[in-house]
């Protein structure tokens, strides 16, 4: 059966009642938080995290916490990344950023609380004390600062000069594969897996993450449209490495990402369909 | 036995032994949270928690990480409170405040770095599982959109009109006040305090909070240097009020929160001459 229709609705269900209720002179908090929260991603993150609980052999349901608090530390990581100081995007997804439809102050605020919030949710949840604290040791130090946000450092400090192919590995891996790491381990703690799939979930998350980046780049080089990296002067894995060998770089990380799956046989199919979608839009 | 100066001297060696170590690409992210950890505060959250903890039969070491990690609310709290979207302040305790120091992109990755690595703390602290992660729970929740940043929103919406004295209550309670009760909390439960104490404790901080913020319009008012509030146009307890009045309201408050004391009987008495030497500043 494949449940990635279903479980996608089980997260925009949990999303939209996710959002901490406020009153009186506080009811505008919300409203920017759902703004965020609803502006049309694909939910690829907390996607990984119901699977790998379902691949695990937990229910998926069980993990639909740790899904949505992934889903809000990615949220809020757009939500800063678009500021003036930052990348300056007064677009996300076609509808005006944070901080043009509710000011920079705001944006700020409400990207603090989407990241403070996150943690509120782990703490809610239903399964046990262990697994919830486990689970935010994991979220806050793969989204922290040798994870996610060190990623966005090493981008800054790269932002006028050339990053070399080790910058720009070192850079995703943080960048973007860190985030999805949480989300596939938060998956397998909610299932109580052990830790050889905790370890394959790790190898997998990495993979993938790298493919997806030098996927990106390759979407945006064959596209023939600038991407906002290269009009910055940004390095690229295309400008770095041509079209051709960045092509091969990505299957190789792909064929990683998928025989990291090995481990779990047949349960981890629907995550190899996953897989192969994300990395496949270069074909 | 009068530890305050003991505490103190464990506060500051545990925050220098907190900041997460990075390597490579990543280091000078470290830099930057030291930076802002050493600026000088007063240290009264996390000292409050240790004295919580201790007044509720605890060992005050304990709760360590827990008062470290308040610290580290407070701390981005300020960091991103300064950048120019907020209140563009240059200089935090005669130092340059992080954005000048680091620029502003820097400024607000070192505030999220904080906020993030406030719950890796919490969630490796060697307190059991159910400790750390109720403690999660408070602070996320005192921190959250129903707390602090609750507190700075309504700070910004009233940023070009008057504020009365109920949004000026409101206001203070979550700005101020909530973090102060997230760390007596925090001690509370580090002791595994019941819950009348942890209610009592709450009681005393929300009180506290607003004495402490009531006191410190009466001493802007009293310098005869206008406040930045004031400079601002914004509204004051004093500019509502009047001296006389404000001084009665943050007397009763004061008296409000020592009276939360009674409940915890001698074991206060510390945290009683901590209360009168912030709240008789203005003798």
């Amino acid at each position: 059966m494949n449940s990635i229709k279903e479980y996608i609705e089980l997260i925009e269900k949990a999303v939209k009642a996710s959002v901490p209720e406020t009153k009186g002179h506080l009811e505008g908090i919300s409203d920017m938080l759902f703004y965020s929260l609803e502006s049309g991603g694909k939910r690829i993150r907390p996607l990984l995290c119901l699977e790998f609980a379902s691949c695990c052999g937990g229910e998926a349901e069980k993990a639909l916490d740790y899904a949505v608090a992934v889903e809000y530390i990615h949220t809020y990581s757009l939500v800063h990344d678009d500021l003036p100081c930052m990348d300056d995007d007064d677009y996300r997804r076609g509808k005006p950023s944070s901080h043009k439809k509710y000011g920079e102050a705001n944006a700020l605020l409400a990207g603090d609380a989407l990241l403070t919030h996150a943690f509120d949710i782990l703490a809610s949840s239903a399964l046990s004390a262990e697994q919830n604290i486990r689970a935010v040791k994991e979220l806050s130090s793969l989204a922290g600062v040798n994870g996610m946000i060190g990623g966005q450092y090493i981008d800054l400090a790269y932002e006028n000069r050339n990053a070399d192919a080790d910058v720009l590995f070192t850079m995703d891996a943080l960048k973007t594969a860190a985030l999805i790491e949480a989300a596939c381990v938060l998956g397998c703690i909610a299932a109580n897996a052990d830790e050889g799939k905790i370890s394959n979930a790790r190898k997998f998350a990495l993979n993938l993450g790298l493919a997806f980046q030098i996927t990106d780049d390759i979407l945006d080089f064959i596209s023939e449209e600038k991407s906002s990296d290269e009009i910055k002067g940004k390095s690229t894995y295309t400008s770095i490495f041509g079209l051709e060998k960045a092509k091969e770089i990505a299957a190789e990380y792909t064929e990683k990402a998928i025989s990291a799956l090995e481990f779990f046989g047949e349960n981890a199919n629907e995550i190899r369909l996953i897989a192969e979608q994300l990395l496949n839009r270069n074909n």
